[in-house]
């Protein structure tokens, strides 16, 4: 390879790709750009954007937390999640309720309506999940999260 | 858990997480997110940005791609790409070339400049991962890597 114009040889291609292929951030950025457009794309039709289905899913799991916990959950700004759980205040699917403790701070509950809405989108959301996962055993599966797990314990800045 | 302002316990926190934790997505999300604004605050001292960074490390691997087939590699929409590439033209980090076979598509070359400029970058790029993969062995690692490219093929549009 060199830079003077030269097309790289599929052989050449398939050499540097597994270069590539051996550096876990590049195949993990490659599916996750992937599996968020294809979640993004079924958000849309139901009317969400990705902040706001998240919020719903990780509400749904761990309810009343505070809006900047619900950010490092989410994986979201904080600026833009307060705006994106707008909508979904106005439209009943969340309350947000001044901490009892430091008035300041905002913990955010899904309602009965949210839970529900969640359910309708929750098959959406497995569906992408299920195809990434295709032909993949569920030992190999849980070794995965089993390393991922300590890869977020040696990354995250919360202790969460 | 209900939506009636009850703060919930430690324990019930744990609980939930184990919930979430379970679900791939959500962890490598949690993860590149880390990773990403990480590499980003890097890059920033080195006066580039990530998709210039990217652009860069595909290159050193696969010189003289397209620059469609650099969107997908970098995971950078093609027009973001497109802007970013200007300075390291200018600077002489990069060639672009009109493709010999399709006059409207253009290919993109790493001069020898921007291979030694990549070479001083990569040690900082290196960081993250390596703190990423602190405690865990060659073995699950390789086994990690064995995973991600069998969901890469399974979710990727593109054939690489």
């Amino acid at each position: 390879m060199n830079d003077q114009g030269n097309i790289p040889t599929a052989a050449a291609q398939q050499l540097a790709e597994m270069g590539l292929e051996g550096f876990p951030p590049y195949l993990m950025n490659r599916i996750m750009g992937r599996y968020n457009a294809a979640v993004r794309q079924e958000m849309a039709v139901q009317g969400l954007t990705t902040p706001q289905m998240r919020s719903l899913a990780v509400l749904s799991v761990i309810d009343g937390i505070l809006i900047r916990e619900l950010a490092v959950y989410t994986v979201v700004p904080q600026s833009t999640l307060s705006r994106a759980l707008d909508p979904l205040a106005r439209d009943g699917l969340i309350r947000r309720v001044t901490d009892a403790e430091d008035s300041r701070a905002t913990r955010v509950f899904l309602t009965d309506t949210g839970r529900a809405a969640y359910n309708r989108l929750w098959p959406h959301l497995t569906r992408a999940n299920e195809a990434m996962f295709a032909g993949i055993s569920d030992t190999e599966k849980r070794a995965l999260i089993g390393t991922l797990k300590t890869m977020l314990r040696n990354i995250r800045k919360h202790d969460f």
